[in-house]
């Protein structure tokens, strides 16, 4: 096993050597599959949907790992299909691995103590350090900084990396996420806990392995949390489908076109789906579609946003 | 299939049919196991201690089984194992229900809108509705309440509960959960939404299918949020070896005993390795630790808690 540099600056040089900050989503879910993947008509089990799932990843994986840095493979699209579901992912991240990809294991975990410890044990670490070998993870804050430094302690040992929810792409995230405390948002609390964590980490590029999540559907709050979190990766996630464009993630970004990828999921893996890949790809050409998706999310953040530097 | 009461109705039943409100947690850990288990020195793989993962948890079920209403598995420490682990946490729900308990999954799962209900759809559902099994399961409320809908939706529909995170039992759930907005702590700010949608799914046993998670190490908060939720299931950690006592535990039932489930996990499970009963039973007795255990704390409820009402 050779000695794996941070995160933060693995993540740094794959989008520098891509130029391109997408980070493709991989979502599967059964009803949007191309044709020909599963049986039409009929029940179809776990089993045979897992390994639908496996197929279809591989593919996106084999189109989009010359394109961009990383991929987010999103568990519960995973776990939803049982044991035979999950022992899927770990096929694809090793895959995507292969394909040099990295991957961020969107799990949102969290729990206390040793039982944070545990998923971070089992989640963190490339390299065979780690029993799924993800290089980086989506934590969830709210059980407090006791839960997240388990997190932190493994990730700097395995050269890992997590992303903390800070400020969600969703219109529910301000139930608690807005919320003032202290004469400010809940989400600056996480976020300052957050960019201390990566200010103490910081690698080669000036990022530590503590990132953010903050979503493209808020660009005043994205702007203002580049500024707050100098050495905090942006994972942002709302691109696309969720109606974030281009010019929302702008403000994500560090004067260099540093510091954030940028996630789409259906937008890409389902691009034949949606116009206008559909009417000039259709089903049988879905790999098409992804690429030509692909292509113009990366076009898009080169003309519109700081991106375009890299 | 038969018809299923709602989860609130099948939990009370189960805690009046048991006159105890214990709910055993089954967080297998390599390094505690009963000698045996797992081989002595040596490197042992995660399939051959995940395969001593559900022979030491079916073990524990069968010692368990008669005396209390319900476990709860958490996902972490399996999920710690890689697929295998997976895979046997599937079989230990399985082995569980065949023993009539019921089944609350440990996963603080949670995410946005549709991912949301992937995972809501996999894990929630006993009698082959889900391909988990979950009667319950643990959610976590950073995202809001439109990633909490989707759980209440499926749970709705299944005859299944889930136990939100409103006031967790570690000392950093401080750093989000005890800040003060709009006049009062986030925490409750949680506590209304959970109440509101217990209220709404209240069954014959005037609590809803939404519960929450209130750390037993807070004890002032937990008469504080039963003042306040009467219509909310509580799930009590940090009994036992986080501290809590039984009458720190006292304020989370209602005036005949019911609405809270306590949850002791090592000190039930790994009896064995600790006084008193390390003396008494040692590594060999470990299923005698663990009865005796149980006893002690369904004793303790009952002689300092409402629960003795039961």
């Amino acid at each position: 096993m050779h000695q794996l540099l941070p995160f933060a600056d693995r993540l740094e040089t794959a989008v520098r050597r891509c130029h391109n900050p997408v980070l493709v989503g991989l979502d599967p879910r059964r009803e949007s599959l191309p044709s020909g993947f599963l049986a039409e008509g009929g029940d179809v089990g776990a089993e045979e949907t897992a390994a639908a799932y496996g197929r279809f990843c591989r593919g996106v994986i084999d189109v989009v790992a010359p394109l961009v840095p990383a991929v987010k493979p999103q568990a519960a699209f995973f776990e939803q299909l049982g044991p035979a579901g999950m022992a899927v992912l770990a096929e694809v991240i090793r895959y995507a691995q292969q394909k040099e990809l990295l991957v961020i294991f969107d799990g949102k975990r969290n729990d206390i103590g040793s039982t944070a410890t545990a998923y971070a044990d089992g989640l963190l670490g490339s390299d065979g350090q780690s029993v799924w070998g993800a290089d980086a993870l989506t934590v969830s804050p709210y059980l407090g900084d006791d839960s997240l430094q388990p997190f932190v302690d493994v990730a700097a040992k395995r050269a890992a990396g997590i992303f903390v929810l800070v400020k969600t792409s969703n219109p529910g995230g301000r139930m608690l996420q807005d919320l003032l405390a202290e004469g400010r948002p809940l989400y600056r609390h996480v976020a300052e806990y957050v960019e201390q964590q990566a200010a103490q980490t910081a690698g080669r590029c000036g990022y530590g392995l503590v990132g953010a999540v903050v979503g493209a559907t808020y660009p005043a709050q994205l702007a203002e949390l580049r500024a707050a979190m100098p050495h905090t990766w942006f994972l942002v996630p709302g691109f696309g489908s969720q109606g974030g464009t281009a010019a929302d993630v702008a403000a994500a970004f560090d004067a260099e076109g540093r510091g954030a990828v940028v996630n789409n999921s259906r937008g890409i893996i389902f691009a034949h789906r949606s116009k206008p890949y559909s009417q000039r790809y259709g089903d049988r050409g879905w790999q098409g579609a992804i690429e030509a998706a692909t292509r113009d999310m990366i076009d898009q953040l080169r003309s519109t946003t700081p991106a375009g530097k890299l």
